[in-house]
């Protein structure tokens, strides 16, 4: 008998999510079904959507999410035992799988590469960063492209790529530890918003000629001063919007509609999951290879034991991780 | 001698425009050099634009806007006198032209329409609906499509192109004379949201489906509202916020960016003069030809006198006006 570990959503979110909205519970697994294998999870990935995704979640359902996850027995030929996937488990040390929902990691997966960044920059968020700047932000070479949240999972691989890509590149973040790694990871400019006098100052100054797109993690009032520094025809990638998902009152005031019409700007919310098949395969081999290569550098913050994934969570809304926040089993 | 008289911006506008922030004042033209002719104003539109364009003017400036005027004198053989024009002249009743700025009304323009619609809808206001709902909103026939302030001079026919088009039609409007209208005129709903007791529920109601495309002339409340009622992939035309465009405090909270990202919403501003030469040319022919095949219905909320330009201007932010507001001089 196999007995899982899960935790589930004890009390909806009210505010910043704390420790007693969660609650651990154990449950036993059934015997595998033919087709089926079970996963033992090997790192688990926190990720500011879930602050949403766990609205629509029935108090006591186990917390969504993916994980990194090995075969440790099969009864589907498809997966055989020892098989590295990511799976959309939710907050659970095992799981039993159909095959259905499970993205093997590349097989040219390098071993110098640790398997968590199939959750990081290999992943989800790397692919965010991708299609967002790519697709949503349509960028090209020689573009000014500033991004929010720059030292998180998503932000500094926009940045990196972006970089790569032959755009100048303005981030912010929240901390001077930070803005050291953004500096030294080729961002033409990093900003720490909380402790700079003036954020539209020093935004213009980045970039007096302005912003030709501009990768949004954050929302809320950053966003406003942000927008009001496109230059006309700008394109913002609206990705999340992590200052305002635990907001108890209404939200801010919006950005200037007369800047919006004005300027002639374009506005495009988006989720990585538009993207499968053929274009999100190559994208995931484009990202492993810049890795490999070192053309992207990547940062996790490790939180060691499943029994602190709460704390991992709450960790986000806190600023607490520079890049990736991962938690090992 | 010719001399004209104008309306200036005396003091900047704060809050709603009042009679006493404009001044008339007479001025004296100077003779025609070589190249030049001298107009004389038949008709004045009055925008909401101008509300917001005023900001930028220092006080004792004209105002500007478009007129509908005819040639009187000329000294330049491209506009021989009777030459009917659009021109940028702003609230003055004559102006000298050197021709670089007109746009002569529609060879085909025929004599049973009023010279005035070519500020209303063959003129700005209809062309910013054409090419909001085809080339910002993307709109195909078939779809579900919500215009705000939808009696007036752009909404009106944005709801009539796109019936022409065989989508479903949803419009808002501030009166039951205005709702009247809208249903007299094809529109499949009108909702006169000021009586309603719910917009949300009224806007689901009309259509359960959800809206592909919205039209937003009013920003604000009402489309932080609407954007909820949008399907996924919905696409936004920002066309005006003229529910915030007097505010005094700070703007409205925004619209909800859950909604945004989750449902991958799509919103872009835009001003009509992005669309010049052959598109332009073949909107207004486009557009006069419904219009007088009847497929295409207009008002015009016309004022009498050039002396009441400000009023008329006013009267826009009070709802005042069923269609194209039209100052007749």
């Amino acid at each position: 008998m196999v007995h899982a570990k899960r935790w589930t959503l004890k009390k909806h979110f009210v505010g910043l999510p704390t420790n007693s909205d969660f609650e651990l519970k154990k449950v036993e697994l059934p015997p595998l079904k033919d087709g089926e294998i079970l996963l033992e999870a090997l790192y688990f990935t926190v990720d500011p959507y879930m602050r949403i995704m766990a609205k629509s979640l029935k108090e006591g359902d186990m917390m969504m999410g993916e994980q990194v996850a090995r075969v440790v027995e099969s009864k589907n030929s498809a997966f055989p035992t020892g098989t590295i996937v990511v799976a959309p488990s939710g907050w659970t040390t095992h799981s039993i799988s159909d095959g259905e929902k499970l993205e093997k990691v590349l097989a040219e997966w390098p071993d110098t590469l640790p398997l968590s960044l199939a959750l990081g920059t290999v992943g989800m968020p790397g692919l965010t960063a991708y299609f967002g700047l790519f697709d949503i932000c349509g960028v090209k070479g020689g573009e000014t492209v500033l991004v929010s949240a720059a030292a998180g999972a998503v932000g500094s691989v926009v940045g990196q790529i972006a970089k790569l890509k032959g755009c100048k590149v303005v981030g912010t973040a929240g901390s001077d530890e930070k803005v050291a790694w953004l500096k030294k990871h080729g961002f033409d400019v990093a900003i720490n918003y909380k402790t700079v006098k003036s954020l539209e100052e020093a935004l213009k100054v980045a970039a007096p000629e302005g912003y030709d797109c501009y990768f949004d993690n954050v929302g809320g009032e950053f966003s406003n001063v942000a927008i009001t520094q496109m230059k006309k025809f700008g394109r913002i990638a609206i990705c999340g919007a992590i200052s305002v998902y635990n907001r108890t009152g209404p939200l801010p005031p919006g950005p200037s509609p007369e800047v919006i019409i004005f300027k002639e700007l374009h506005l495009q919310g988006f989720v990585v999951y538009r993207w499968q098949k053929e274009v999100r395969q190559k994208a995931l081999r484009d990202l492993l290879k810049w890795v490999s290569e070192g053309k992207i550098q990547y940062h996790e913050h490790v939180t060691e034991g499943f029994e602190h994934m709460p704390a991992a969570f709450i960790g986000l809304f806190k600023g607490e991780n520079l890049g990736k926040a991962i938690v090992k089993a």
